[in-house]
């Protein structure tokens, strides 16, 4: 779907505010670091833009900002994540696949809006989003127990938590939408009760843990490509915390019982096999957390570093 | 097969006795100030019973207890596991689905008795022991080369081993048994010669780590379920070392080689949504054990709760 | 195969010459040490021969060793490998099964070109060879970027590399040769562009552990021991480091994402249950290395022993 498919936009957001833990934001200066960007074009040989700078967006981030419907950080949040849909965007119009590396996972909210509007309007299609989460991040303002917008992307993105105020997402329109038909998680295990009820209420697609011991990795990468149909481009939004804290202990909300590694390598290699890929965003490594522990971070960056090239086409063989 | 399903009976078992390492009597307390049974009331709506006490049953314990048969402490595991057959026997007749929380494997003579007993007194039914465990438990006082009671009570409870006297084990009587026929072994990976040729001998249905591998833990609880037949009530006496120690360092007898969490999980979920279940144990958690490796024993104790969550109902989705 | 298959020869071999790293060459006495042959002896039943002393063919190494053609210790190399070949060969001969303990991995030249000649000589046939690694080791001298010829063994065993004269590997002969048509790898995680190229262009079946966790390693050794048939001798050839680092870390390339310690064992109990084991090296356990983390040493050694049994017949029930 792509026309520059060797083109790779990058955009780099160091912003923390859809979560109360600093240090998400010091993720990208990380990744980059640790060679990940040298490795995209040595090694995988894409064609980088926009790597110059990890943006901060600290300009549209207001003095005051008190919660809305419950909201923490709502007109940062709202005013970020649009801003990161207009860079997405402009890469995704110019036909070349965009890299997002964050950031709490409330930046998906400008990603894949930013995404859905350019597929529509370069080829005329939906997009499908396969969403890799230890969570579903799928709670309404309303359902949300935190406040934390990063447990609300999905919500805002398929249009089930709307709000009038352009401060307030109020700037999300239905090109940027996703349908629920076109969502498919995997790797699941701590949904609050309230989410449960959305995922049934809206017959969304949804692999727990419990279905990749019960089929096996392999066979689950079928089904969810499968649901999405061939013909279909995909946005990859991988929270690291997806996988087991024993490979990703540095990331805000930890949940054992979690993807190996080796399971979250091979979704991103599955995906790319398709040749259906539009975007991919690497969300939740925080290299401030665990850092006292055995080389936490550090494991938790190259874990990022590994999803990443492999869902950029590495492959082992 | 139960009549009050959401009423859940707890036989909470400090004992020590069927083996030699000091700790494991201080399993239950530790499972329930880390907040199971507040998890299980609250998140899961079971109504608790017999949850107000740490049973050490002292009071049966002798003084002098030599060995007979080879077998240590006879005296006090026979009658602390007659204590217990009784408890649980109680829960068991009321059509209560009944919690044991070890404590050492040996209760599980008491456990499985009174489940056994009570079952077929409530529906004329005989039950199905799914048997989860790194070791097959399952020495005769002849066979056993350390005399330590925690390696032969799936003897005792299938009848291999019997002994007239009462004070030794010879109150089992036939109610409280079970055939070796509905017996399934999930875990194995440390076996004794002796117990091979058992095992062998009498038909036992056995996944060693070696099926699961073959397999997938999907496929063998499809297989092991089928052995067992569905409609069957089901006894799963879970032995925490059948966990890699990895995941349950604080054990007496670990083996390497073992589950993972997430098998351990899985096991335990698929067992309940066969809705036949009609008793858990827990054993040989032993917070004592690892408690100086990095948060060995805790843990060990998160796992114990997870295992029997899954075992009561959790599920991810 | 074997005419005489309760009689084990034992190479153990103290080289670490196909390699910079020193301590590979005490790997030998570590697994000795921590009872090995002991095991094999008395819980497997095998008359051991051979086993008395480890070789370190100190004789046989020059004082000037300057590289040939980019190897490094190419004199060195090729003459202990030629030592190990007579060794391997004399067992091999008899009808022996053989075990060589590395070492690091440039000694299976020695090991495999003993057995197939052997064998060859013995019953008249071709023997395949199961090479389970994180590397191919199939650098030829000019496409290796270290010159370590633990990096190019397959390449001179199966005739990719050639030297006409003797004291650079020009010693071994088409009888000592095994076709790329008869080799399987299994593991590989991390090989080199120009590796790639010489697997495509040549055929050769190789499972990655991205093959393992699509298909489950179950179905991967069903389909690695199809492609060898079962009419067909086999030589295993296991370097640790086809382990993941937590299960196997003092190693000299250690490689993250590897087979589980389950998947190692799983290997090697499915080779030795097809009855066609005529050899088994187990190569690049290196005491000295990760000897400061927690017990990484110590695992290590543990984890080859284990290899070693299961390859050798040890199972779980
Ligand atoms: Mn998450
Ligand atoms: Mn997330
Ligand atoms: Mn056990
Ligand atoms: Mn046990
Ligand atoms: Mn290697
Ligand atoms: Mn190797």
């Amino acid at each position: 779907f792509l026309s520059q498919p060797q083109d790779l936009g990058i955009v780099a957001v160091g912003f923390s505010g859809g979560q109360p833990k600093p240090g998400v934001d010091a993720a990208p200066a990380a990744l980059i670091e640790s060679g990940l960007l040298t490795q995209l074009r040595d090694d995988l040989g894409y064609r980088l833009h926009g790597h110059d700078a990890v943006h901060s967006f600290s300009d549209v981030v207001p003095a005051q900002d008190p919660p809305h419907r419950g909201m923490k950080n709502p007109r940062a949040v709202s005013a970020v994540t649009r801003r990161i849909a207009e860079q997405v965007y402009r890469h995704a119009k110019e036909g070349r696949l965009v890299l997002t590396l964050g950031g709490d996972h409330s930046i998906a909210i400008g990603t894949i809006a930013g995404t859905a509007k350019a597929t529509r309007e370069r080829i005329g299609r939906d997009i499908a989003v396969i969403w890799v989460d230890a969570h579903a991040d799928i709670n309404t303002p309303e359902t949300s127990g935190s406040g934390n917008v990063h447990g609300m992307p999905v919500s805002f993105l398929t249009g089930l938590a709307r709000d009038d105020k352009e401060e307030f997402f109020g700037w999300l329109t239905d090109e940027h939408r996703v349908s629920v038909k076109k969502l498919v998680y995997i790797g699941l295990r701590d949904v609050d009760a309230g989410e449960k009820r959305i995922l049934r209420e809206n017959g969304i697609k949804a692999f727990s843990m419990f279905d990749i011991d019960k089929h096996g990795i392999g066979r689950v990468m079928e089904m969810a490509l499968a649901h999405i149909g061939n013909d279909t481009p995909i946005h990859l939004s991988f929270d690291v915390d997806a996988l087991d804290p024993m490979w990703a202990p540095s990331t805000g909300t930890p949940v054992r019982g979690g993807l190996t590694l080796r399971e979250g390598d091979f979704i991103c290699e599955s995906v790319h096999q398709t040749g259906s890929l539009v975007a991919v965003d690497l969300v939740e490594v925080n290299p401030r957390l665990a850092a006292d522990t055995d080389l936490g971070a550090h494991e938790t960056v190259r874990a990022g570093c590994s999803l990443v090239r492999c869902a950029l086409g590495e492959s082992l063989l």
